[in-house]
């Protein structure tokens, strides 16, 4: 028997307090029991986002299901997208808006860089104007943290109409993410990664901006709309604790606890909390051989690519021998590239744990790695 | 501290064997645990449904998300629908199609009661041809099981070409269901309901020839489409175990625990079993004055009207205060409908529970029943 350790960048281990609220017998989602947690629920989690006194709205579906619910009610029918990517999700958008008929320019990055405020204003001023401009925060596919807040920037000054709209999935309570001090107009999260409970629910915030484009749109009949991702028929219903449709109540129980959990560390104790732990992460990977991959790392994840001659599915292999579960690199960078993750219920024993793993696997690959290589400069990042 | 009883036609309460799985450690869901987990979970589904060896797909999201993901595969941009309705959910389905642009014709039935197969096959000979045809099975709304085997047949013989979509929200796992046998194109499901695990999971089974339609409609680009609810992505991924977005791994493993308790036992056994506990709480409530709204009793609630003089609300609110959670009517029939069941992790005694509650509160309520008299005719109904 084999103890498991779940280190990747979502689904993420979850506190035994979470997976305790899990099992609580169900709650019908009319009883006043449910309208009272769910009002509470989506009060912290707006306090979370740093939008408090806001409506965050809950969305039952993976963060795709959030991202997509957002788009149908922030653009209209055949509008015009500017889709930034540099990454698996942010391509995902991409296709996505493609998918219902947007008319989408992109401007692409390479896979492990960012985006140049500089190219983006360019490109706005080129190809504009857009309704909407889409971006990831973290993207977890490359371990990149981008300069949202200088995107929202230059987006205000060279496109002040396109609606920003952000993938938080793996930022949010992860990463500094300021929506109204930096202008985001749409903020997109899921349950599975920095708010630590198991996937199913998703999260969107829409600015004041958003929601008035939304209405406007909506009154013109201009919205291509969804009936079960109706964020417009959501936000009228969640304001009564109540959804349009059932949702994962257990779940959402789950979230009440996270959420409490994160608040009492306080937002911004664990925005520095992640950034450390991952930073000794990366330091440990470099200690043995690794390289980073991410011009401008998120907390959320370490993307280490391995030295030449040795292939990361062969270390994820090794790892998982161990138990230990991280993130393969996906499409061109699975050849070589790790994602372990400290996003979740973890603490500096466990960089320490994934360290030593990483140190043993690499040892069996046949690397001259000296003993307490990869924990040692773990442990002396962790110490600065 | 009341004691808490959820005796709602969904969500239920779920078996403890149910809730400690969902408390388990989250497992990543491209893991070969997981994916082995999925592909069993996916086996059952299909074994529960009588479609053994054919593939139900799993969508993270409510029933409706189910519903909407298979409307959006099977019917083209445009096609023309027509919507049975005599309940909320019908009418749910028809405001889905019409959102999305479809051409609905609606044949409705008054609340209570079923659609005449005969007015359904001159509805659809005066107003086809019709690409589908969507109803409920058992309208959750009324307690109402509509005869879907024959409204399948007629439509078979009026309408050949249109498909025949089944919501069995409430049926899976309640009432007898045969896809196969009956020639039912699309049957969506949920979890939260006769399956005993919390909401978040809806179910899609299309039939072979559901899944030509839509394999013709897609290559001539006649679909709508979404992006999250895109059966035919899933389609794909998850025979090899996958999903397209992150899945709710914790309710799968919920799942798991519960299809094989019903496997268990047997899907017939378990229709006998319910049928004969609804009936029992049926006969309770006409002992006490109460009397049938729904003319074919769905086995998945027990619909039952209040005499003259009672508000249903006021008896929901008696049995509220005494920990016991039933469905309120909704709509029209909020004013005089109670809707209990015993859909979920209940048995016998919960249907005492019931009666014995439902006597307080009418006595409460000025009624004069006599100790004993909704009990006793539970029992009576139950040993017969």
């Amino acid at each position: 028997m084999i103890k498991q350790r779940l280190l990747a960048p979502g689904p993420v281990e979850v506190p035994p307090a979470v997976l305790e609220a899990l099992a609580r017998p169900v709650v019908h989602h009319r009883s006043p029991a449910f309208v009272e947690l769910f009002l509470a629920v989506r009060r912290r989690l707006a306090e979370v986002m740093l939008v408090p006194g806001e409506e965050v709205l809950v969305v039952t579906g993976s963060g795709t299901a959030g991202f997509e619910a957002s788009l149908l009610a922030a653009v209209p029918a055949g509008g015009r997208v500017l889709s930034l990517h540099a990454g698996k999700f942010g391509e995902r958008w991409a296709a996505m808006a493609r998918r219902f008929g947007l008319r989408v320019v992109e401007l692409s990055a390479p896979w492990g860089s960012t985006f140049d405020p500089d190219r983006v204003r360019d490109e706005l001023r080129r190809s504009g104007p857009f309704d909407a401009i889409t971006t990831t925060h973290s993207e977890t596919s490359t371990g990149v943290l981008h300069d949202v807040e200088a995107i929202a920037s230059v987006a205000r000054e060279a496109a002040p109409d396109a609606l920003l709209l952000v993938d938080a999935v793996t930022s949010l309570a992860a990463a500094e993410l300021r929506p109204r001090a930096w202008g985001l107009d749409v903020v997109v999260s899921g349950s599975q990664k920095g708010l630590m409970v198991p996937p199913g629910l998703a999260f969107a915030y829409l600015s004041e901006r958003a929601w008035q484009r939304s209405d406007a749109l909506a009154s013109e009949g201009a919205l291509i709309g969804s009936y079960y991702l109706d964020l417009r028929k959501e936000r009228a219903r969640q304001r009564e604790g109540q959804t349009a449709a059932t949702p994962a109540v257990s779940l959402v129980a789950g979230l009440d606890v996270a959420l409490r959990l994160l608040l009492e560390e306080g937002v911004d104790a664990v925005w520095r909390r992640r950034e450390a732990l991952n930073e000794a992460l990366l330091a440990s990977g470099e200690a043995v051989g690794l390289a980073r991959y991410a011009v401008r790392p998120s907390p959320a994840v370490a993307a280490l690519t391995t030295p030449n001659g040795i292939a990361a599915p062969d270390v994820i292999r090794r790892l998982a021998a161990v138990g230990i579960r991280i993130g393969a690199g996906q499409d061109e960078a699975k050849p070589r590239l790790l994602r372990p993750s400290v996003l979740g219920w973890a603490d500096r024993f466990d960089v320490v744990t994934l360290a030593a793993a990483l140190e043993d696997a690499l040892r069996d690959l046949g690397r001259d790695v000296a003993f307490g290589a990869a924990t040692a400069a773990a442990l002396r990042s962790l110490a600065s």
